[in-house]
């Protein structure tokens, strides 16, 4: 699956993914909602005009869950519709779960979002996404499940590391006696789980989030994980800019991918005129030329 | 919250939660099912006679909910039908969903599980539950969206402290330059974030996930922590007992509730010729004088 998400971004050439994290406060107009099932409704809709737009512009959409659980199993309805839209066009998915829990829960997590569910008559995907982020709060017997399924499935998913938010240094940038920082030991912890998944560009089906917001950890994190591809949130809404990632980059241009949501999906919010749809065609070319001019001069 | 849930603990002398982590391997006849939807229904209908079975016996259900995310929509169905029958039944209700993201996202989390999603005409919750699992590997601004709708509606959180897994050690072992090891530094601010929300009975609606299955640390933890409350999951099936637990429980034996699962769901697989509520309730009584006797011991 990393090798198809490559390819993608390869064909493209914009390493961005499209974080479709759509509530109906980002629609245009949502006076009209009044229940769960017209909020999924619209969300969906909405959802379906930017995939349309992307298609040969951004090679993958992100969907983060939490913004479909707060509207019940319908939201949930829509998520599912909204993955294998973007399928049928052609993009990679990416589910942003950051599922975790002890080995036999996160085998049931695995096998609900890159997996198969067991009946007696058979086995049925319920989400069937490509790829999946995963916390590793628990250590490895609850990453291992979803390791399996990718082996199993030819799925991908990506570990956090070190994530965007201004906290994420409390936890993650302590030091160990070891003298290492927190977000290098499980970086390393990634770069072991993965190692017999490596595709055909030297990436490991098992990924890292690592934030743009943190350039420097993340310039040293591309040295010293060269299989390890990256998830990188971040840009855009949250403050980082192409000059922010380039470092997260290789020599040839790969090792990332960058996402970006509010500032895609609200794009028409500052384009007067234009419908969200070629305003997020617009926000993404100036994003395209941005990351690419600054992993070109890097 | 955390009152209500000890008020029940007192009433029921019996500081056990009854782990609702029902998949339909564990139903005594799953071979006519043929879809989600029937899978759904055949959980509703198991949970249902579980909780008529718990009701004065045991005070507080959890809800797993990779169990149910498995299934799909109809398994999120099923999900929020169980909640409201517990409910109803007068149980308290955990929903262990080990959510965990950025400030925005968290939020959309906590809108789901504890508090309420607005939609243009007002307010309605997607899950409702009265406590919720979360994840802190993100550090405090994915945990303050949680905390703040604890105060808004009067509900509870469980932060992951030391799990029951295996590998728990991998990360929440490892020593910091400090000399203290990660979840001693996560219980502190566990403690530190609970510390406006402590009830009547002197522990805060911010409480910890504690594994019995290691002894040593939730004793420890206990006199570290002394207004954190815990969730302790590993009992049973997992491979630990009452006397374990023992030391996560303070000189008035409280400060924590016992999660079993399996071991109460399947108990019916050892008890020839009784229903499955019947062994559940066989099965909760041993587990309740295992528990309470090892306390009174201690």
């Amino acid at each position: 699956m990393i090798d198809r998400l490559i390819d993608g971004i390869t064909k493209t050439e914009n390493p961005t993914v499209l974080g479709l994290d759509t509530c109906i406060e980002y629609l245009p107009d949502s006076s009209g909602i009044n229940s769960f099932e017209e909020a999924a409704g619209a969300i969906l809709g909405f959802n379906k005009s930017m995939i349309d737009a992307a298609i040969g512009l951004i090679p993958a959409v992100k969907l983060q869950i939490a913004y479909y659980e707060m509207y019940g199993p319908a939201g949930l309805q829509a998520y599912i519709e909204t993955i294998n839209y973007a399928r049928k066009a052609g993009l990679v998915v990416m589910l942003d779960c950051k599922r975790n829990d002890i080995g036999a829960t996160a085998a049931c997590y695995s096998k609900a979002y890159l997996g198969k569910t067991a009946l007696p008559q058979g086995e049925i995907a319920a989400y069937d996404g490509d790829f999946l982020t995963v916390t590793p709060y628990l250590g490895e017997d609850g990453i291992f499940p979803f390791v399996e399924d990718c082996k199993k499935y030819g799925k991908g998913i990506f570990i956090l590391v070190k994530t965007s938010n201004p906290s994420s240094g409390q936890l993650q940038d302590k030091t160990l006696s070891s003298g290492e920082k927190i977000y290098e030991l499980m970086g390393d912890y990634v770069a072991d789980w993965g190692k017999d998944l490596i595709g055909g560009y030297g990436y490991s089906n098992v990924g890292a989030v690592v934030g743009a917001t943190y350039p420097a950890q993340g310039e040293q994190l591309r040295r010293r994980l060269p299989s390890v591809f990256f998830l990188i949130p971040g840009y855009g809404a949250q403050g980082a800019s192409g000059a922010d990632i380039a470092g997260c980059f290789d020599s040839n241009g790969l090792g990332g991918i960058v996402n970006a949501s509010r500032s895609l999906l609200c794009a028409y919010r500052k384009e007067a005129g234009l419908s969200p749809a070629k305003a997020m065609k617009k926000e993404a070319l100036k994003m395209r030329e941005d990351i690419m001019g600054a992993i070109r001069r890097a």
